[in-house]
């Protein structure tokens, strides 16, 4: 059974430390954190997935390949510059980063994986950081730091945790992650770094990992755009003891479940703080011929603009989650289609039926609204999570870099 | 040469009547068109394409069937109702307000396709067309009614033509369009109905009109939704005289520059009046390795939210160019991008450049803003247009059907 933590993070998993120091990259206001540091006291196994944008920040170009030794020690994190577009000076840089915050750690370079987020097209100022991440104190109850330290326009640090038995042993998952803006499907969080102290065989973490992904981070959509930077890290140290979890083993399927928990956790989370969004929509497709009908289906229309304009207006304008249906090209028969807005049927077999509007409407007034459509061809069934679009959203992204 | 023809519409071509008429179906306040007809006074050539999304409005269905003739004397169309998401009944709607049209032109109904724009999931006001579709008055001078009856959410109709001289006989096309919303690559017109008094082999019509479809109204970009609606339609009634234009000629040649003319004409006319939109983007990728590469990158960058915001905003934020292009997953080299905006360079090889930020910003506040992105890696180019995302975009979507 998996519990949640009371104010659990990214350091309530045994043998795992955090901090983050005010450096400067973010904004002048002293106090404001922007450089951090995750480390293990000992060595984990480790699994990443990257973005896939054809531009990569050289951050993520070093992580990916230290991804290649299995194991790694930690991370060290900034926020206030991607890092990105910024030429061969940015691989020297992130590699620099690497070596400065492992000298702090104790730990060699090619154990520590990097990650930046912010502004595309500045170089880092590596000046302030060589003089700002001694600062950084790593302590069992800096995961909270940590968190603040990565965040550029969250409006709140997102952390949690979770614990379970596997083999009659207690195992302990966190999580920090960061949004908000350019979150699409594919690989949608920037920033998420995931701790335990479970021992778990690599080869088994990576594809844990992989299937937990596609579950969250590949369900969710805030505007449709996707990052340069996107990175989801996760540490297992074995802290907790036992045998490394191996694929195909009981003890396998429940930290599969474990992972894919707070995973969509943290998606969701990271949906509801998009940028200038008020509510979390969550679209299930059920009934398809495929999963894969079911996921782009559920994402084309978690990620249609017209859909999440009509929920922020509370419009129960049901004719465009059709559309955006239609727009996704799966397989469909129309005349089969059911279409339910917070469990209250609207269409049966693909005709509008008679509802009480008002109440339709009072519903989605709510900070969730639900969309289930039910295409009665299959048995396949995915969940999506988006945003909706608000006059904030635009009112913000006008005003970014100037 | 081409010239545009001063006050042209899709009656400006010799041998097409038009006309429109208020019926009731988008409003009640009289005098507001909803209803038109457009008619050759001889059989024409016929070519269309259609919506690709997988839910269609059995006028769609309907318009597609009469492709197959290919030919055809008219079209009538309606706004304010989409006749979508109805059930059987659409398509018995369609059949008989193609016949109601058929009776009040004097053709039968075979001959005359079908187009509704409006809401979706509402059945067509059968007895306000019966009652009113006899006001139409069909004329020559009636193109610009036939435009405004077609209007959805538009702010003003869309109507054009243009002349040329193809084989010593002058030849006129007009067209008329209409927008907004829902508009996205694929098929992104709502509504396009282009005549033209040209006598054109129906083979080569088709393929013309797909050419001209595909370098105008599928690569422009509102909000990235499509329609369940989206027709375009050319009639070419031969009223100009001479032999039919065939593939492979000089004359083949010149039609198909002057089609796709008008065509991208229309097309950024229906971009500049996205719902809230303030500038016309347009997107240049030069240098590709590939038109479907350049294409494909064009059409990411003119429709990434966070570019239509900044362009809002008036922000030369290029990292958010550059995410779009790499989202776009085509062959690229970083190293070797050039980056323009109204033809000021902003980036060279991949890296920035000073620039006068204020000149960008200053010539960033007209009415349009072009962004060329040179690869440098081949010699495919491809534009796009898409129009920036304001706060107006979101309050007019929020209360649509409410």
């Amino acid at each position: 059974m998996i519990e949640l933590i009371q104010d659990g993070s990214v350091t309530s998993a045994s043998g795992f430390l955090a901090g983050g120091t005010y450096a400067g990259l973010k904004t002048q206001e002293e106090g404001v954190l922007d450089l951090g540091i995750l480390v293990s006291e000992r060595t984990a196994a480790l699994a990443a997935t990257f973005s896939t944008n054809r531009i990569l920040s050289p951050s993520v170009t070093v992580s990916r390949q230290r991804l290649a030794n299995g194991s790694a020690r930690g991370v060290v994190a900034n926020s206030g510059c991607a890092n990105c577009s910024v030429g061969t000076q940015g691989r020297t840089d992130a590699e620099e980063m690497a070596l400065l915050a492992a000298g702090h750690v104790g730990v060699s370079a090619e154990e520590m994986l990097v990650a930046s987020t912010g502004m595309i097209g500045v170089e880092l100022p590596m000046a302030l950081i060589r003089q700002h991440i001694g600062n950084i104190e790593l302590s069992a109850d800096g995961g909270e730091r940590f968190a603040r330290s990565i965040m550029t326009t969250d409006s709140r640090p997102k952390s949690m945790a979770i614990s379970l038995d596997i083999d009659d042993r207690k195992v302990t998952l966190g999580g920090a992650a960061k949004g908000v803006g350019m979150i699409h499907p594919n690989m949608a969080t920037m920033l998420c770094f995931i701790s335990t102290d479970a021992a778990v065989e690599q080869g088994f973490l990576q594809s844990a990992l992989s299937e937990a992904v596609d579950l969250s981070f590949n369900m969710i959509d805030v505007d449709g755009d996707q990052s340069t930077n996107d990175t989801v890290v996760v540490l297992a140290n074995g802290a907790a003891g036992g045998p490394a979890i191996e694929r195909g083993s009981d003890s396998a399927a429940a930290f599969q479940e474990a992972l894919t928990y707070i995973c969509i956790a943290l998606a969701k989370d990271l949906v509801r703080d998009g940028e200038g969004a008020q509510r979390l929509i969550e679209v299930v497709v059920s009934g398809a011929k495929t999963v894969g009908d079911s996921r782009k289906a559920a994402r084309e229309i978690a990620s249609s603009l017209l859909v999440k304009a009509a929920v922020h207006g509370r419009d129960p304008n049901w004719g465009r989650i059709m559309m955006a249906l239609g727009k996704s090209g799966i397989d469909l028969d129309e005349s089969k289609i059911d279409l339910f807005i917070n469990d209250i049927q609207i269409v049966h077999e693909g005709l509008a039926i008679p509802f009480f509007k008002d109440a339709v409407i009072s519903g989605m007034g709510g900070t969730d609204v639900k969309f289930g459509i039910e295409l009665n061809i299959g048995e396949a069934t995915a969940t999506a999570w988006g945003c909706d679009l608000t006059e904030e959203y635009v009112t913000f992204n006008s005003a970014y870099s100037t």
